[in-house]
C-alpha cells in the first residue's frame, strides 16, 4: 500500500505542475500579457493543458485509482483520501471518454473566444463574438456527450459547477424568488429616489486601488498568501491555499464598482486561503463548487458589505484615501449601496435586482442547450427578458449580452451559482446569528474577524470535501430553501424604503 | 532535408514551450507571487527548467544538429540557420556534459538564493545571504568545469555573457578607464556643489509610474508588444519580440531612480521588440550578449537620457505628471542628473563614477573565482575598494554588498557587461553622429524616434546573429576601445563643471 501511495502522490505532484503553469498562463493573459503576446501564451496553454489532460486520463492513473478505490472500500483510507479517490475516479471515468483532440480544440477555442470577447466588447459588436460563442456552445455540447452521456446537456453542466444540483431543483428555487420578488421590486421602484450625482464624480483609480487594499486587509485577506492585479473583469484564482490571486477593474466615475468587487473577490480569496493546507495540490483543496464559492464572495459583498454597520469602523479611513467620500454622509453612502434600481450591468446591480440578472442568464442558457436557439437570436431574447423582469433594455451589446466573460470561457451553467450562493447566504446568516449573536453589533464594533473566523471554521476549511448540500445541512441543519433569503430582502428593504 | 528541418522545428517548438513557462514563472515570482507562494513556483520552475534542460541535451537533438551542421558546411542553409545550428551545437556540446542532477540543484539553489537575497537585503544582514552565495559560487565553478573544461573559470563566465571577451581584453579596457578617470573624477569632486534637496521631497509613486509610461511611449516602447510590472530590482525579459516585459521600483523620495530605470529598461526592451521577428523562438532572436544588450539600455539611459536636449520636448509634461518638477528649472534638473558624486548604490550612480562600481565588482569576481577568497571576507574587500575608488564606505550591507540581485541569480561575470556597454556606446555615438548629423539637435526637436530607428536598423534587428565584436566592427568600422567613451566623458563634464 505504501508503494502504491507513494507512486500515486508522485503522479499527483507531476500533474499538479502542469496545472500550476496553466493557472499561471491564464492569470498572466488576463493581467499582464500584451496584445501581440497573447498568441504565444495561448500556444503554451494549449500545450500544457493537453499534457495535463493526457495525464488525467492515462491508463496508469486509472489503474492506481482502481487499486485505491479497493482500499477505500475495505476502509483502509482516511476520509480525506476516500474523498480524493472518489472524486478523481469520477473525473477520470468522465474525462477518459473525451477524445484528446476534442479537448485540445476546446482549450484553444476557449483562449481565442476570450480574446474575441475582449475585442467585441470594446467595439460593442456581438457579431464579432457570435461565431466564437457558437463554437464554444457546440464544443461544450460535444464534450458533455462524452462526459455525461446519460444526462440532459444542461443538467450535466449545472452538476459540473454545483455537484448535486439540477434544473428541476433550481427551477423550484428561482420560481419562488420570481413569485416573491417581482412584485416586491416593483413596490420598491415605485419609491425610487433621484440619482445621487456624488457617486459619478471623478475618483482617482490609483486611490481606488489603495481603497481596495484597505478593504482586503480589513476583512482578513492575508498578503503573505495573496496578491492582486488588474483585468478587464474581476476574478479570483489560486495555486494553493498559499497563493491566492484576485483582480479588479477601476472606473474613474464609479468607485462602488471596484469597492464591491474588492469585497466580493476578497470573499472568494479568503475561502481559498483558509482551506485546510493539508489538502493543497489535491482535489480536496480549492473549493470546486461554484455556488458554495459564490456564497462566500456574496456573503462578504452583500450580507456584510451592504450592511451599514460594516462601514462604521472604516468609513473615515475610506474618506482619507478617496477624498470625495468625505463630502458624502454615511447615510447617503448606505442608501446608494442599497439603491434598488432597474439597471443593465449584472456586476453593478444591487443585491435584489441581481436575482433577475441571474434568472435571465439561466433561462437563456436553458434556451441555448434545451431549445437550441441560434446564437444570433440571443441578443433579442436577452433584451426581451430584461424588459420583462426589469422594464429596461440595453442600448448596445456591450451593456447587454457582451457584458460577461463567462460564455467566452465556456462556463455555461456557471451563472446560477451566484444566486444559489445568495440563497445559501440567507441560510448561513440565520445560522451565524444563532451561534455568534448580533451580527450587526459585531460589524459595528469592527469585529469582522470574528465573522471571518466563524466562516473559516464552518465552511472554508473543508475545501471540496463536502458537497454544497452537505455543507448547508452541516452548517444550518436544514434543506436548501429560498425562504431565508426572501425574508432577509423583505426585512432589509422594507426598512430602507419605508414600505 | 525538408523532413529533417520539419522534425527540427517541431523539436524547437516544444523546447520553446518549456522555456516560455520558465520565463513566465520567473517573471511572476519577481512581480506578483506572494511570499508563501514562492515555494510552489520554485518547484514548478525546477521541474520545467529540468525538462527543458533534458531536451536541450538529448541525443536526439545532437543527431539533428550533426546532420544540420553537415548541411551548413556544404552551404545548404541560409546564414540565419547556419548561425542557429552553430550556436545550438556549441551550447549542446557544452550542456550535455553537465550532469542533470547538478543542473537541477543549480536551478533550485538559484531560486532559493533569490528569495534569501530579498530577505537579507531587507534585514541588511549579509550573513543571511552568505551560505546561499557560497553555494551559488561552488555550483557555478562546478558547472564551468563541465561546460568549459579547457578555460579558466572566470574567463569561461565572461565568455558566457559576452562571447569573445576574456579578462585579458577587459583588464586592458578597464585599466585605461581607471588611469584616465580616477584623476578626472577627483578633479570634478573638487568642484562639488551642495545637495539639491528638491530631489528628495515626496514624489507620489503612482505618479512616478505614470511618468514611466510617458517616457516609455516617448522613446518608442510599443505597448502592443510589451507590458510593465513592479519588482525589488528593475529588469527586462522577453518571451519573443512580441512580448517584452520590464519592471521598475518606485521610491517616494527619489524620483530620478525610477525615471532613469525606466529609460534604461526601456532601452533593453526596445532592442528586443525590434529584433527581426523571423528569429522569434530561436537562438537568433533575443540578444544573448549582455554587453551589447547593456550598450542599448545605457545608450538610452545615459547618452540620450542624461543629455539636456532629451528633456526639452517633454519636461513640461513631466511636470504635469509630477508637480514638484514644476518648481525645478530645466538647468537644475540637468545638473542633478549629471551630478557626479561618490555614492554607494550602483543603480543610482552618475554615469562617470558608475565605471568604478563595475570595476569594483569585476575585481571582486576575479578574487572569488581566481583567488578563491572566502565569502565572509567579501564585505570587507567591497568596503576597501569603495574607499580606494570613491573614498566612501557603506554603513551597512544593504547599501554595500547586498545591493544587487545578480549574484543571487548566479550571474557571475555579468557586471562587466554594463561597462562594456558604455564603452561600445562611446563608439556608437561617434558612428551615429557621422550618419545622422547633430544628435543634440534631433533630441531638441523631439525626433528621438529617428535615433531609435537608426539603432533598430544598425543593431537591434540582428538579434544574436552578430557577436559583439562583429556588431561593433560592422557599425563603427573599428576595433573596441575605451577612447571614445573617455573623450565623451571629458568633453561633457569639463563643460558642466567648468573645469
Amino acid at each position: 500500500m505504501s508503494r502504491l501511495f507513494e507512486e500515486f502522490q508522485q503522479y499527483l505532484k507531476k500533474m499538479n505542475q502542469y496545472n500550476h503553469v496553466c493557472t499561471l498562463l491564464y492569470w498572466d493573459m488576463k493581467t499582464c500579457t500584451p496584445r501581440l503576446g497573447q498568441e504565444g501564451h495561448v500556444e503554451a496553454l494549449t500545450h500544457f493543458s493537453s499534457e495535463h489532460f493526457a495525464m488525467s486520463t492515462a491508463p496508469e492513473l486509472g489503474r492506481m485509482l482502481d487499486e485505491l478505490a479497493g482500499l477505500a472500500e475495505s476502509d483502509q483510507l482516511s476520509d480525506t483520501w476516500k474523498f480524493i479517490v472518489r472524486r478523481m475516479k469520477r473525473d477520470f471515468d468522465r474525462d477518459k471518454r473525451i477524445p484528446p483532440q476534442l479537448y485540445r480544440t476546446f482549450v484553444q477555442a476557449q483562449a481565442e473566444a476570450g480574446n474575441a470577447w475582449v475585442e467585441a466588447r470594446k467595439a460593442s459588436d456581438f457579431s464579432m463574438f457570435a461565431p466564437h460563442l457558437q463554437k464554444m456552445i457546440d464544443l461544450t455540447r460535444e464534450m458533455t456527450g462524452y462526459t455525461d452521456p446519460e444526462k440532459e446537456v444542461y443538467d450535466a453542466l449545472l452538476d459540473q459547477y454545483e455537484e448535486g444540483m439540477d434544473s428541476a431543483a433550481i427551477d423550484g428555487l428561482f420560481e419562488e424568488l420570481k413569485k416573491e420578488l417581482i412584485p416586491f421590486v416593483k413596490e420598491i421602484l415605485g419609491k425610487q429616489k433621484p440619482e445621487n450625482e456624488a457617486f459619478t464624480q471623478y475618483f482617482d483609480p490609483d486611490a481606488q486601488k489603495r481603497a481596495q487594499d484597505l478593504l482586503l486587509d480589513y476583512i482578513g485577506f492575508r498578503r503573505e498568501a495573496g496578491s492582486t492585479g488588474e483585468s478587464e473583469h474581476p476574478f479570483t484564482l489560486n495555486f494553493s491555499s498559499k497563493d491566492v490571486r484576485l483582480t479588479n477593474h477601476y472606473f474613474e466615475n464609479d468607485p462602488l464598482s471596484a469597492i464591491f468587487s474588492a469585497i466580493h473577490e476578497g470573499g472568494h480569496a479568503i475561502f481559498e486561503q483558509n482551506v485546510n493546507p493539508e489538502y493543497d495540490n489535491t482535489v480536496a483543496g480549492s473549493c470546486c463548487y461554484m455556488g458554495l464559492h459564490e456564497s462566500q464572495s456574496r456573503f462578504y459583498e452583500n450580507i456584510l458589505g451592504r450592511n451599514k454597520n460594516f462601514w462604521i469602523p472604516i468609513y473615515e479611513k475610506l474618506g482619507e484615501i478617496l477624498p470625495p467620500f468625505r463630502e458624502i454622509s454615511p447615510d447617503d453612502f448606505y442608501r446608494e449601496i442599497n439603491h434598488v434600481k432597474n439597471s443593465l450591468i449584472r456586476v453593478n446591480a444591487d443585491e435584489v435586482t441581481y436575482c433577475f440578472h441571474i434568472i435571465l442568464r439561466y433561462e437563456i442558457e436553458k434556451a441555448i442547450f434545451r431549445d437550441r436557439l441560434p446564437v444570433d437570436e440571443l441578443p433579442a431574447l436577452w433584451n426581451r427578458k430584461m424588459q420583462e423582469y426589469l422594464q429596461i433594455a440595453p442600448r448596445d451589446d456591450a451593456e447587454g449580452i457582451l457584458q460577461d466573460m463567462h460564455w467566452s470561457d465556456g462556463y455555461f451553467g456557471y451563472f446560477p451559482s451566484y444566486l444559489l450562493g445568495s440563497i445559501y447566504d440567507g441560510m448561513f446568516l440565520d445560522a451565524m446569528k444563532e451561534e455568534l449573536g448580533d451580527v450587526d453589533e459585531l460589524l459595528r464594533e469592527g469585529k469582522i474577524r470574528e465573522i471571518t473566523g466563524w466562516l473559516n471554521e464552518k465552511i472554508h476549511r473543508y475545501g471540496s470535501t463536502r458537497r454544497p448540500k452537505e455543507a448547508v445541512m452541516a452548517v444550518c441543519k436544514k434543506e436548501i430553501s429560498a425562504g431565508p433569503l426572501i425574508r432577509y430582502f423583505k426585512e432589509k428593504y422594507t426598512q430602507i424604503y419605508g414600505l
